[in-house]
């Protein structure tokens, strides 16, 4: 039996409530700070892209019994739908029959997690901002403002799972050999909406997640259950097509117009949306050490913030507390075991998923539209049917497997070096199909 | 002729104090602002690695007419001297004949540069800590405490010349689409004296650069004027061989005996100076941009600091600074065009000394003991001497032009690159002088 500790969790998004849940349940006292104010009871924000939960963040729900609930908030896509200049969609599924990625509002997620974890008996302090952390002695300061007084808190253990732009982190990283690195790329977001149907239906196939790739950007949409689509557009920042040249109502509308005609009537309110939310920038962060001794820990985002393209941020984030309670699970009490050992194995793969999700950037701006990556895909996908305990595509290890991301980027990798040696071949465009294409493939998979 | 703006430098290093010297000389009103007291009244920290000027330092300091005065504080080292085990130093010249590099005390070059900024009115304000930056205003706040009163200052342009670990920058990477990266290697060093001989002569050959390899770690030895050499050890902070490893005054003297027995003896006051000085560390920074409009910019080691293994630190922060000199003839008044240029130009060359820094650092400790590497060198050196103007190596590029350090980089794996090649020549040990060496080496340059 473990002894109760005094725990605090800086953040109250996703991640931050997941675990208040779970430390409520191992019986912790918890207390979990924000700045922002409570999102139970503020209009969502207009820069949320919808999540993908897959199997990794199905299985952390699932360990902490609330998958059941969760999954009332969900809809299953099985596949991607591909809107391709004006001709119908094609699709292309995302795994093998009832393999499928759900989409959730951000929001509506965030609602539901806090009030579980609040049910719980996990004290929720909204509006208040943490200005500093003392490490070696986990005391928290917050207040009104930098300046003002402050309200000094002690507890036995923190965690910083505030983002991106954690704060908690910040302290740590004025520290001697603490390494850090925050990368933006050169493509921002902007959230847009396709209401219902007047009928409550959904205006597109609901079951799918809708792409309509234009080389240097897209637009994606993701279903709801209410019946509306969340729509992301990524657009450079600047260049010849990008928010820095989109600054008139007109000049939105005829991009829209020219470039995705199909579903621009659809997008309700396009331009003053488009004007109105937020254009939002994309990070990847890396640091080490994520822990300062038996004291600090950072989960989620605050420890490795990712690029969206590969749907894993939140999925990376709940991971990490399976860990977690994992290795609270073998260590007790030992925090300093149970904090070193959750470092040492997520470092790995968070770097990994990281280097997935980038890779997963560069292949959807620039690669969609080129034939030779278009054949090398086909080359893949009819080997992996024919042999698919042999070649399970990267992108089944990732979302439908909890097997390490550092696993699926190793394994990816030494797919990729096939797939070099075969787009080699001489007239591979005739002989894509042959058994000869099948027969190097099965020879290198045995080298490799 | 160009209006004289009133401008702020945070940091009174070799970076700043130059710039001082240089906006003074035209015409601005210039203000050097530090939050460590005068390091002219102060005995210097124990934490330096003597300074290595070569040919870019030089420059800017002609540009700047303080040439002459600097070289009195000089001393040439013409060549490497390598103290490998106990058998007598070798000796490798660094470049042609009277081609040297130039020893230089930090601590006594500094304190001349802020005498000659000063006598040429600049304003030095010491012990002033700059807590806040208005990026946009160009304001600085000053004070006792980041919680006391500060004082507001108000400038046209402001410098954050505040090395590594830069206060200026540190606002500047809280703007959204700010990359940075701060690496840390897990190589510490520890400074330490080998005092000069009753009659005030040098105990090594005073004109060597002195180092003693020893795989995983390394001690270096540069001159001083009073007959000194500063030593610096360079020695991981974990495993076997390790600062962690050595926390008894009998563990270090047995270390030194063991590893530098040639030289202990030399090494003044060896065990208290180990665990007096401090052990510092070593960071890579990298960040962009790295102005801020027309208002702000980073020079030196806020901008780009590195490894010290090239000996380039101070050279590349003296060529910022000629490039802002050169920038300011060519566009008069338009700071943002001056700005703008400066980081475009560079940043690539910043890149580029950072990696080739962080390279010497992995040569020097893991390859010098390899027979395949030191072949190699050999084959090169030989090429090298007999087509001279064909085979510039890297070191020269970097250390004795003027030419862009990504220029360097560049060749320099064009050179790699055609190595490999001779290396994978069957019978290259014995063949590696011979005129089919020479000539395939000859038909490669032509191909790259």
């Amino acid at each position: 039996m473990q002894h109760s500790k005094n725990i605090a969790i800086v953040g109250t998004g996703l991640v931050g409530s997941l675990l208040a849940l779970h430390l409520k349940q191992k019986g912790h006292t918890v207390t979990v700070f924000d700045r922002r104010p409570d999102v139970r009871k503020v209009e969502f924000s207009g820069r949320s892209i919808n999540l993908a939960m897959s199997n990794r963040g199905w299985k952390a729900l699932r360990e902490a019994g609330i998958e059941e609930e969760v999954r009332k908030l969900a809809i299953p896509l099985y596949r991607r739908a591909m809107h391709v200049n004006s001709s119908p969609a094609y699709f292309q599924n995302y795994g093998k029959e009832g393999e499928a990625i759900y989409s959730i509002s951000r929001g509506v997620l965030n609602r539901k997690m806090i009030d579980l974890a609040e049910a719980a008996g996990a004290e929720f302090r909204f509006e208040e901002k943490v200005w500093d952390v003392d490490l070696s002695e986990a005391k928290l300061y917050t207040g009104e403002s930098e300046k003002g007084n402050w309200q000094e808190y002690d507890f036995d253990l923190i965690f910083g799972a505030d983002g991106a732009f954690s704060r908690v982190r910040h302290k740590m990283q004025r520290q001697s050999r603490f390494n850090y690195s925050q990368h933006f790329i050169d493509v921002g977001y902007k959230e847009l909406r396709i209401p219902a149907n007047a009928d409550g239906s959904h205006k597109l196939d609901k079951n799918s997640f809708h792409i309509w790739p234009r080389g240097k950007f897209m637009l994606i949409a993701m279903p709801n259950l209410d019946g509306s689509f969340t729509c992301t557009l990524f657009l450079p920042f600047e260049g010849e097509h990008s928010f820095e040249s989109l600054t008139t109502a007109a000049a939105a509308d005829e991009f829209f117009s020219l470039h995705f005609p199909d579903i621009k009537d659809e997008i309700s309110n396009l331009t003053r949306d488009f004007f109105k939310n937020p254009t939002s920038a994309l990070v990847t962060v890396k640091c080490f050490p994520w822990v300062y001794n038996d004291k600090i820990a950072l989960v989620g985002d605050a420890a490795h913030a990712i690029v969206p393209f590969y749907g894993q941020g939140m999925n990376a984030g709940f991971e990490d507390i399976s860990e977690l309670v994992r290795l609270e699970e073998i260590h007790g009490d030992d925090w300093e075991q149970i904090f070193s050992g959750y470092q040492n194995l997520r470092k790995p793969n968070a770097d990994a998923v990281a280097e997935l999700s980038y890779r997963n950037f560069m292949e959807m701006s620039s690669k969609t539209a080129d034939q030779h990556f278009l054949l090398r895909k086909k080359i893949e996908k009819s080997f992996a049917e024919k042999h698919p305990e042999k070649w399970i595509p990267v992108y089944s290890r990732v979302t439908f497997s909890e097997a390490p991301y550092a696993e699926a980027l190793k394994m990816g990798d030494q797919q990729a070096a096939i797939m070099d040696e075969i787009m080699r071949m001489p007239k591979i465009e005739e002989k894509w199909n042959s058994a000869e294409v099948e027969q190097k493939i099965l020879e290198m998979l045995k080298g490799s």
